[in-house]
This record gives structure tokens, C-alpha cells and sequence, in this order.
């Protein structure tokens, strides 16, 4: 079936470059077995709703792959998914009884810990990529292998604004969007004003800065000013890990799939986020999104719409 | 003048019923003198702003008034604040570092104690009638002496709902609109969905029913849905004393002044609420709308609008 093959080299409108890994989850209620995690596979789970979707990223022999097949069936190309020899990132965390907070139980990075991104070469024209949280080294390397892209989107963590700040400065200049929670603008800039410090970081490179503040919404800041994303308001919160991730997804998987950026598709690309991220935290891992159709996210999306607009 | 002595007999559009307190403030920088306090204080100062109000209270001989002649100045009508022989309501709090939490020093009822709400002949029939958190039997008494009114809104608090439960459930059956925190609700249904809490409240009589959260935002639940309402994003928190009455005053403020009610009419006056809620923290007491100025508030609102506006 040479028709495969062709498909595979089909560039997808976008690219993430992430953590594929195996998560142990304790809720309140529930201890999960292995379930598929990784900022590269919520992403992805999210953005392929929206537009095709290429991840790069590395697994181990045991990686079980007919747990993503699902993804597969949604057209994710895998090309950029190496097999390392070892066992495949593996995460245990404890959520607090209000999920507002979790501890790490176990990291085991496996062959995690010497990903090093190839970016396969029909990936290396998206119309979006996005860097999850990955070390700002990495982030630079990709950058470095891509060839032409519209829109550069960037995550991070504390851990990298500790231990890799220039090179992280390094990779915010080259960016167009930046996503943040709270804590990390605070870390980054050192202003107590989440407000100032998003201010601060624009002022850095990227036109776009996503603040997301997890049961709180999140906020945009461009040049055309604030924009104030309420939460969509989830009944039951079944497990958050992921929301985050997808919430990106929802976001970018949004603007990979339009013709032009304007601030209103930034806008309603939040909006989009926003509903992905809550259709998220209604299921373990990535089950909140495993069996949603596009029918339902866009009726929610709609019902949303309603919920924010004032006239 | 004579004059004057008319103007005092006019209607006001709306009428609040509540307390008139002195209180003493501890924020994490600042230890306060007696402010002017009270939440028939504090809303009337946000409400004044948008259309006429009188208050309906007590104080205690010992009442600075010259403290509150600004709420004079803006037209505030006080023919319904008694002075009791004995001392004003006193109370004294501390808020926590990041003002998420407070405990009471002290409270003396004084003249409160005994107060018993006697509404002025010229001041029932107000457009909108506010039943501030005072004893659910309080409210009765308040609305059996009203002859005629528009919009009836309520408020609580969680020592009603646990002490007076019935003739609380006599006051929501006969309310139109009904201010409540997250706690309140949950509490005064035993639901733990918010949400949920919020539509069983419906179904207790009042047909719009507006979550206050805070620092979170708000959200009012009608017949025509949901509407969330994100928080303005004040730069610092000065003081949050009185921000959930003023919040309440400026939604109530703006529908005493329209003229017809439509869900959009309530929307905006929820956004109009979240503004004057943003100016409330920024200031001592009632100092954040002290010399808050109609331009300042108009140029605010039209600010948050472009702020939750999609496209």
C-alpha cells in the first residue's frame, strides 16, 4: 500500500516537540494504573480535533503504543517518535483532595533523559510548532532544524527558569507565543504582578503571552491588550494532569487551522482552549478528549460563547 | 429652605437595608483607625454612583459622620439611619499575606444588636430594594413594610443559613436576585457543585441568582443560562473589606437606572459590578470609591469590556 507512505510525508500544519511518557496517577479517589502522559500526547490529543498534528519525542521498549492508537485513528503522524533502549519516562504524582495541588511521588526519566529532538525533514515546514517544557537547549535545537514556520509557540517550567535562564532567554526572543502559569511569571521576572510581569515578558520577544491560571481561566496579552478568559465551569474535576497541555492544543491546533491571525483568532483561540481544557479534567489522563467528537466540542464551544458574551 | 426639605422626600431609586459599622483593618502592611464600614456603607458608596440611594440602619452616638459626608455630597439619602442609644457596630479583622483569608478580633453588635428596621414613609416604593445580610427575620420585617418595587435583591451570610434556615427559605421564596459566595451556596444546599447549588437555588424562588468568588470572578445564573464574568485584573489589593457590597451596589446601582430588564441589561450590570469591585480593593475601606469619579468608572468599563470581548 504505497498510498501510506505518501500520506506519512504530508507535512502536518503542526509540529510539538515533547515528553512522551507513562503517569501513575493518585486522585482523591482513585489510584490510576500506567496511563499514556507527556505534554506531546495531551497536545497532540487536543490539537488533532483541530488540524493534523506531528509529534516528536521518544519512548521506550515498553512503550505501549496500542494505548495511542486512538491518536493514530486521528491522523497524528508518529514519524517523529524515536524508540530509545530503556523504559520510557515514567511519572507518579498525588493530587490534593481539591486538586489544587500535587506532589511527585517517582520521576524516572528513562530515555527521557537523553531525548535528543531529530526533527523528521517533512516536519520541518508547519504552519505551527509548538516547544512544551522541554530544556531550552533542546528548544534552541529545534529551532535550529526547522526551516520555515508561522507561528513558534513556547512552554516552560520552574525548573528551567532556575537552572537554564539564559538559554531559556535565548529561545523567548526567537518565540511568537509564550504560555505561563502564574508562578512562573513571578519566577521569571521577578514582579509580584502577574499583570506587570506578562507586560515584562512581551517585552522579551513574544508578541503573545498566554497566562494560564488553571481553575481560574487564563489571560492573553498582545499588543491590542488584555483579553480575560473565564473557566468554562466543569461539573466534576476527575483528574487535571494534562489540561494544560491540551489547553495549548486547543489554543494552537485552533490557529494551525485558520488562514489569518488576527486578535480575534487569538481570542477565539482561547476560547477554544478553554472548552478543551474542560472537557480535560472530566477524565482520567487523556480520556476526557479520547472519545470526544468534534460535534460536542463545538456544542460546547457554542454554549460557551453564550456564557461570556455580555449582549 | 424649604427646598431641601422636598428633595429629602423624594424616592430614591434604590433602598438598602443593612449594617452601618466602624471598622478596624489589618492588612499585612497596614493597621487601619475606625474606617466607616458596614455593608449598607459600602454598597450604598458604590450605588450612589449610579443612581439615587437611601439607607435603612443604626448607628451609636459615637458615629463620625462628618466621616461619611462624601456619600452626603453624592445625594445618599440617611432619613432611614437611626441613632440608638449606645454604641456603633464595631469590628476588627486581620487578613491574611495574600488577603485570601481573615479572622475577627472582635466584634461589638452595640446598637446593631437590637436593631429593628423601620423604613421611612417616602422610601417604599424604591425601583430596587437591597435586603443586606442582616437576620432573615430583619428582611421580613423590611419587606412586609414595602408597598411596591421592582427588583428585590438578597444577601447572606453563613450564620443565617445555619441559625435561621427557615425564615431564610421564607426571605428567598419572595427575592428576585440573590448574591451568594461559593461557600453559601454549597452550604445552603449540601450540593458541592457550585453550579448545580446555584440552579437548586433557582428553583427556591429567585430568578437570577449571582455567584460572588472573589479574587475569581463571578457568575449569575437567569433563565436565559449562565453568564461567567472574569475579575478585572487589579494590579495591587489594598484592602477587599466591602468589595463584595460595593460588587453588589454597582449591579444593583445599574439596574435602579435602566429602565427596562433584559438578560443583556443584567449582564452588563454584572460587569458594572466586577468595575466597581476592582476600584473597591484598591483603596482603605470605602476609600477605593471615595473619589472615584463616573469618568473613571466609564473609562474602566469600557477597558474591561475590550478585555472579555471575543471579536
Amino acid at each position: 500500500m504505497p498510498r501510506k507512505t505518501i500520506i506519512k510525508k504530508v507535512t502536518p500544519d503542526l509540529v510539538v516537540v515533547g515528553s512522551v511518557a507513562l503517569d501513575i496517577l493518585h486522585t482523591p479517589r482513585v489510584t490510576t494504573r500506567k496511563l499514556p502522559g507527556g505534554s506531546a500526547i495531551h497536545f497532540a490529543n487536543a490539537a488533532s480535533l483541530f488540524c493534523s498534528a506531528g509529534i516528536v519525542g521518544v519512548v521506550g521498549e515498553d512503550y505501549p503504543h496500542e494505548r495511542i492508537h486512538f491518536l493514530h485513528e486521528r491522523g497524528v503522524d508518529f514519524s517523529g517518535l524515536e524508540t530509545g533502549a530503556g523504559k520510557t519516562f515514567l511519572w507518579e504524582g498525588r493530587y490534593s483532595e481539591d486538586f489544587n495541588s500535587r506532589e511527585t511521588i517517582r520521576t524516572e526519566l528513562g530515555v527521557f533523559a537523553e531525548f535528543n529532538p531529530k526533527i523528521p525533514a517533512h516536519f520541518r515546514r508547519p504552519r505551527v510548532l509548538f516547544l512544551a517544557a522541554i530544556s531550552p537547549a533542546l528548544q534552541l535545537s529545534v529551532l535550529n532544524q526547522v526551516e520555515e514556520v508561522r507561528l513558534v509557540a513556547l512552554d516552560t517550567f520552574k525548573l528551567w527558569i532556575d537552572t537554564r535562564r539564559d538559554a531559556l532567554l535565548d529561545v523567548i526572543r526567537r518565540v511568537d507565543l509564550f504560555f505561563l502559569n502564574d508562578e512562573e511569571v513571578r519566577w521569571l521576572t521577578g514582579e509580584r504582578s502577574v499583570l506587570k510581569g506578562a507586560q515584562m515578558i512581551r517585552d522579551m520577544g513574544p508578541q503573545w503571552v498566554v497566562v494560564k491560571r488553571g481553575e481560574h481561566g487564563s489571560f492573553l496579552l498582545s499588543e491590542k491588550g488584555l483579553f480575560l478568559v473565564p473557566p468554562y465551569p466543569v461539573e466534576e474535576v476527575v483528574d487535571p494532569t494534562g489540561a494544560g497541555d491540551a489547553f495549548a492544543g486547543g489554543v494552537l491546533g485552533y490557529l494551525a487551522a485558520q488562514s489569518r491571525f488576527y486578535d480575534s483568532t487569538f481570542r477565539r483561540a482561547l476560547c477554544w482552549g478553554s472548552v478543551v481544557g474542560s472537557f480535560y479534567v472530566e477524565g482520567f489522563g487523556p480520556d476526557g478528549l479520547r472519545n470526544t467528537t468534534k460535534t460536542a466540542l463545538g456544542a460546547r464551544f457554542r454554549e460557551y460563547q453564550k456564557m461570556i458574551q455580555v449582549s
